[in-house]
């Protein structure tokens, strides 16, 4: 997978607060890409209070936006931020504006699609705008117009669907608050990940994984190779990192993962020039007065961005003017720089290699292998689980861009003309969100159906594509991603990289906007044709043929003992060489041998003569009973730190009683530690009995974290829920008693009461999903004598 | 862990045949850093046919070996390779010589400890002159001679100690039979393992693991986590691979971890410059002739091998005549090698980087965080498993000496002055092989008790340490290794790291010799000191001192309006370099403030004159509550491919009854996949039952593999026994009526019948343990018609 850039959408809350009553709150958004408060900003306010609107007009002049005329005005019917004390609201709490919470401002908040048919009246207008110019693309390809014609019409179509989208963004309903800093200094207090090398300054884009993170991340593999690698069969390789160059040139990684770069002239700091221009020429776009001439150039560069040579682009630094975007300062000229770190293998340092910046390479190498290993059967799927690196020029966005990550990989190796799935039926029904291509260019919204419909309108190209995403899907919202936050958008044909036939993304929102988890692309049959053109070995499969065919083919026969005797040590190449030649070449030499009457072909950089005396070139009747053919590649890539930040964006909660209290209601499945055991008190009877109940726990393998901290019970229960304990046994006096524990579920905070014999299943049992919490309280007897909460 | 290098033996088996059947055998050894045919070689004979003397002494003359007078004759009893023809031996199986066999040839062999007192009569003198010498070297210790006499002296020891190591592998029991070459064979075959980039001529020293080895290698990991992550709740982290250079400045790898080489001045062909020189000068010390000057000079050189300077060492090539081994052309000059992989980060080039030699330093860097995730308590362990990198010279030895690898290491943080460990009562009585420095010293044999035993003798130093080592020992007896394979080596004081206090490697015996698999060492506060050093952050932890004490303290008091005025922009600078100030270097400023009446100092580069007008220095009283201490590190660190080779090859096996079939007799636990599902035939009423199986299996996450092809029924087991896959399930005609399918077990090759309704929780238990093969052959009928082994 070859990631793209994620366009992330900043999205502030601004909240006012008059006796600790929340009265007015304003959301603010903007791409990170621009610059701050620029007009690319829109505001939105939501209140009940009728003392809002002044506060409004006064947030609205706090905030800077020019654009603030377009701004829709909207009371929630939640109720929420409400003045309203009614404790049950959904999302944020009534006492919101608690002390400690009114001093920290401005607030982020999360965001969700909405239906409204209000919403859907304003968007309109800008729909009909995508749809026009999507059109009027379609158009222009059908009539055959210029290529560069074409781009600049996409360019634009690109420019109206993110206006939709973000104007999309804004109108979503506000249901969940979603506040980025204090998630992120949970994660980093309890140490579920923090940048790394922190005490030597730190490294930017390179993250540690604590015990916590660490544990859901191992969670998480085990659980994506139980899903996928055990259920589905897959073979599971496990291949190196260190690449050598000769691979990854082939593989188009040398060539196409090369960027041009900047530097500022007196900083050194560097920037991605295609960026920096594209920057500079879109802030030119706005501003006002720009003849239509110059309107046309600034659309044609940006059309062109990609094919521009090293020394255009250094002619663009000048004609626009590009500097510095921090300091102002000019920017050097342009240097090449590739996104691979590259290193030299061994001690003579001639053989220069690189972090594989993929780990697909890895399995389309071992093609022959796995393909053997499965009885030269198709179809087949290789997957892999491991560290990639990319040298970004600058990475951001926590865990989203950084240079070292783990990547989850699928290829799926079948016949390009049986794209059928045995277990498609398993699936087929499916529900899932779809944005394609068309709708992109059209303007309009995702649309939802099942898989199997989408395979049979053709939506979806295939049932082994489809089942991959119906998977995908599945995999996703049983790790914990909100099902309402994800959707599966294609490709336009313009985006998609050079080697895929059709791919899609599932993307997941996130307070930085859409973000694309999982690619599942159709590679077709690049690769393995890349690797075989790289190293003339055949990465092939055999299909038997219904009936046996007969076939004309091509065949040189050398005259051996000539060939020896004129060229000498250099006849065994030349035998070599016509062993693995392939027809159309043979077909010229025959040409050239019949009317030139000899031929000449290069073997080792020398140059060699042959003439009919030497060889002879006829059609030769051949029986065949199978047909090689390169297999096609279907690859689902999962990114792992970009899925793991988006489930602890989805799950981080705020109690509604206490503001105070945030927590983590990561799935059983992904919780790092399934279980914690707590003392009321340290007196040795209870102590006695902590060890009984560990050593039910450790004989069934369940993870479990002791607190006999001196801290009250509730103080207790809110430092497990922050890393996401799932359930709490707790040993209290009546356990000396009865040898019953009570047993406490982290969402509900609800308890019952249980034998000490029977906590261990129930945990496990608990834990794996067999029982539901539900259940549970149904068999148990409910408990709620201890501070619960 | 620093691994050391690898003392290979080369073991090679030579068998003699007639008619069929074996009438001789003989062994041949020698060192792998000996030219073959060397003196070192010595072989040994064993037959039980009488024929056989007279095929021993043509084995004899074929072995071009010279010192073949000390060889030892004795018959086994056992029977192994006897020619009475009784299928029940133990190893190699009687009709061994079968067709195939008796074309390979030399085969190569295992070995195993022997405690005869023929042997030990044989040994003798052999243990005698270790002894002597580490006496004298103890003596010299103690009298306080010169150092250099003193390394000589070691020198000899060590060679002394290689010697009766040799010696006593040679003589020890041969009861299995181990065949490398076939078993690679089947490795790569299979595709358990095989070199990376195969298709592009490979890279040595790196490897892929396929779908059986990559199985294998997850289990072994996932089960390493269960037993001490999870076991011992250790905290595990997963920390960056790229490691900006600071980090391994501090750490010692960027001024140790460099080796001089020398290149082939006509091939370029890379060597180690030491290991040489070091080739060289014992290939002339066995020169007859040599005078004592020139002998003694050799071991001069031997015993400062370490302490050379390059220009030194370009002496010495000069002097030894020094050559390449390979083609005896000249070298070039030395030239330095860091074994890191270097390379940048970042787009500028500037911040220097490496791929991480171990694993270890990610955790030390963490400390702080994982020691406030503790809540500040000791002792904790920090956990690892990653990759880790080491441009190695030159690679071999399959698994043993790669490029990039994977570890598992554990960093145990306690207390200096509290060694004791709670659950050591859990271990006590677990039976180890101790090979301790003494013992080597003294040319004994290792020792066999209880680590309890060993602890109260002071063999192991305490009870932390001795705790790790029983778990140790019982995690590898777990996942296969053979326990009568496996010993404890204390490193001697002159080969531990520069930063060990203690260290006792796990070593396996291989076919390449004992090879050091897991490392345990005491890195008492060393990695942490030097990280202090390296950031100025503390890394310390506290303890509560058992009543508050007084103490007087010398404190820096600055006249702060003085400093500034003086020092105006540095003042910042100068007052936070007294911050961070030690003790010591107070002291020695405070002496020169009193005698010379100013002090100067150096901060960032500038040098500072301060006076008493500045600056006051005094003792100061303090009360204190708590104490602050550098924590002490044991470091159970485990080379995971070391360990995986030599599971595979312990547990590598020969069918008794047809020597054509091999397969790994690995636990279940270890076993790449747990259970095959094999029908009889593909008629859809039995394939029907296969999906029933399955979904059974599946239900039960157990991983499985259907092998419906139509090869016979032996020939599929055999294709699954190869894979070391335990558990077979057949499905027959009799499934289809009575819905009970057979059940096979690999080592035993025995079946019994049973429902298709137990099945899945039946193979579940025996694949985890707690159900074993003995008890369900009591519960389910024996089946035996069909063609089970």
């Amino acid at each position: 997978m070859w990631l793209r850039r994620v366009n992330s959408v900043v999205v502030e809350k601004v909240v006012f607060f008059k006796k600790n009553h929340c009265i007015a709150s304003g959301i603010i958004r903007g791409l990170i890409s621009s610059p701050p408060h620029s007009t690319a900003y829109s505001s939105k306010v939501s209140s009940s209070s009728s003392a809002s609107l002044s506060n409004f007009l006064n947030l609205r002049n706090s905030c800077c936006c020019q654009d603030l005329k377009n701004l829709s005005l909207f009371s929630t019917s939640s109720g929420f931020l409400s003045s309203t004390p009614d404790r049950k609201v959904k999302g944020l709490p009534e006492n919101w504006g608690s002390k400690k919470e009114r001093s920290r401002k401005p607030v982020k908040i999360g965001i969700e699609m909405a239906t409204d048919e209000k919403i859907e009246e304003i968007l309109a207008p800008l729909r009909a705008a995508v749809k026009e110019q999507g059109d009027l693309v379609r158009k222009m390809k059908e009539m055959g117009n210029s290529e560069i014609d074409v781009k600049k019409a996409v360019v634009e179509l690109k420019a109206k669907k993110k206006l939709l989208e973000d104007r999309e963004l804004e109108l979503s309903k506000t249901e969940e608050v979603f506040d980025r800093p204090r998630m992120e200094d949970l994660l980093k207090r309890r140490f579920f990940y923090d940048q790394s090398f922190a005490i030597y300054g730190g490294v930017t884009g390179q993250y540690d994984f604590g015990p916590m993170g660490c544990a859901t991340k191992t969670n998480f593999l085990n659980f994506w190779r139980q899903f996928f690698v055990l259920e589905e069969g897959m073979f599971e390789v496990d291949c190196s990192i260190l690449t050598p160059e000769p691979v990854l040139k082939a593989s188009g990684h040398v060539d196409r993962f090369a960027d041009l770069m900047v530097k500022d002239s007196k900083t050194g700091e560097c920037f991605r020039l295609d960026h920096l221009i594209k920057a500079t020429v879109e802030k030119l776009q706005k501003e006002k007065g720009t003849d239509k001439d110059k309107q046309d150039r600034m659309l044609q560069v940006l059309a062109q961005l990609d094919g521009y040579s090293k020394e255009e682009m250094e002619g663009l630094i000048q004609e626009f003017n590009v500097v510095s975007p921090t300091t102002g300062n000019p920017v050097g000229p342009p240097m090449e720089f590739n996104l691979m770190f590259s290193t030299s293998i061994g001690p003579t340092g001639l053989v220069k290699g690189f972090l594989r910046p993929e780990t697909a390479q890895g399995i389309f190498v071992n093609f022959k292998r796995l393909l053997e290993f499965n009885q030269g059967k198709l179809p087949f799927a290789g997957a892999q689980i491991g560290n990639a690196f990319r040298n970004e020029i600058s990475p951001r966005s926590g865990l989203l861009r950084v240079r070292e990550f783990t990547m989850a990989e699928i290829e799926h190796f079948c016949d390009p003309n049986d794209l059928t799935h045995p277990r498609f039926v398993e699936v087929k029904d499916t529900i899932m969100t779809y944005y394609s291509a068309c709708d992109q260019m059209e303007g309009k919204r995702p649309t939802r159906k099942t898989i199997g419909e989408a395979v049979a309108d053709k939506l979806v190209a295939n049932e082994t594509l489809g089942y991959f995403l119906a998977r995908i899907q599945m995999f996703l919202e049983k790790v914990g991603v909100n099902p309402e936050k994800l959707r599966f958008r294609q490709h336009m044909s313009n985006e998609m990289a050079h080697y895929a036939r059709d791919c899609w993304d599932a993307e997941i929102l996130t307070s930085y906007g859409w973000v694309e988890c999982v690619g599942c692309a159709d590679r077709s049959a690049f690769d393995l044709n890349q690797h075989t053109k790289a190293t003339n070995v055949k990465l092939v499969a055999e299909k038997r043929l219904p009936a046996p065919k007969k076939i004309e083919q091509l065949q040189a026969t050398l005259n051996k003992a000539a060939i020896g005797k004129q060229f000498k040590q250099n006849a065994k190449a030349i035998a070599e060489y016509f062993e693995h030649i392939d027809t159309s070449e043979l077909e010229s030499l025959a040409k050239s041998l019949e009317s030139d009457g000899s031929m000449e072909i290069t073997v080792k950089n020398q140059q060699f003569k042959l003439t009919p005396a030497e060889i002879t070139i006829g059609k030769q009747e051949k029986t065949i009973h199978v047909e090689e053919f390169v297999p096609n590649v279907i690859e689902p890539s999962f990114g792992v730190g970009r899925i793991l930040y988006s489930i602890f964006e989805h799950n981080f909660k705020v109690r509604p009683e206490d503001s105070q209290r945030t927590y983590f209601s990561l799935p059983p499945l992904m919780a790092p530690v399934k279980c914690s055991v707590l003392p009321l008190s340290s007196k040795p009877e209870l102590l006695q009995m902590v060890t009984r109940v560990t050593q039910e726990l450790r004989k069934r393998e369940i993870s479990f974290r002791v607190d006999d901290s001196s801290g009250s019970i509730g103080r207790r229960y809110s430092r497990t829920d922050e890393i996401a304990i799932p359930f709490g046994i707790t040993i209290d006096f009546e356990t000396v008693k009865s040898e019953t524990v009570t047993l406490r579920e982290r969402d509900t905070t609800l308890q019952v009461r249980l034998p000490i014999d029977k906590v261990g299943e129930t945990v496990r049992d608990l834990a794996t999903g067999t029982l539901t919490w539900t259940k549970a309280m149904e068999i148990f007897p409910k408990f709620d004598s201890q501070d619960a909460s």
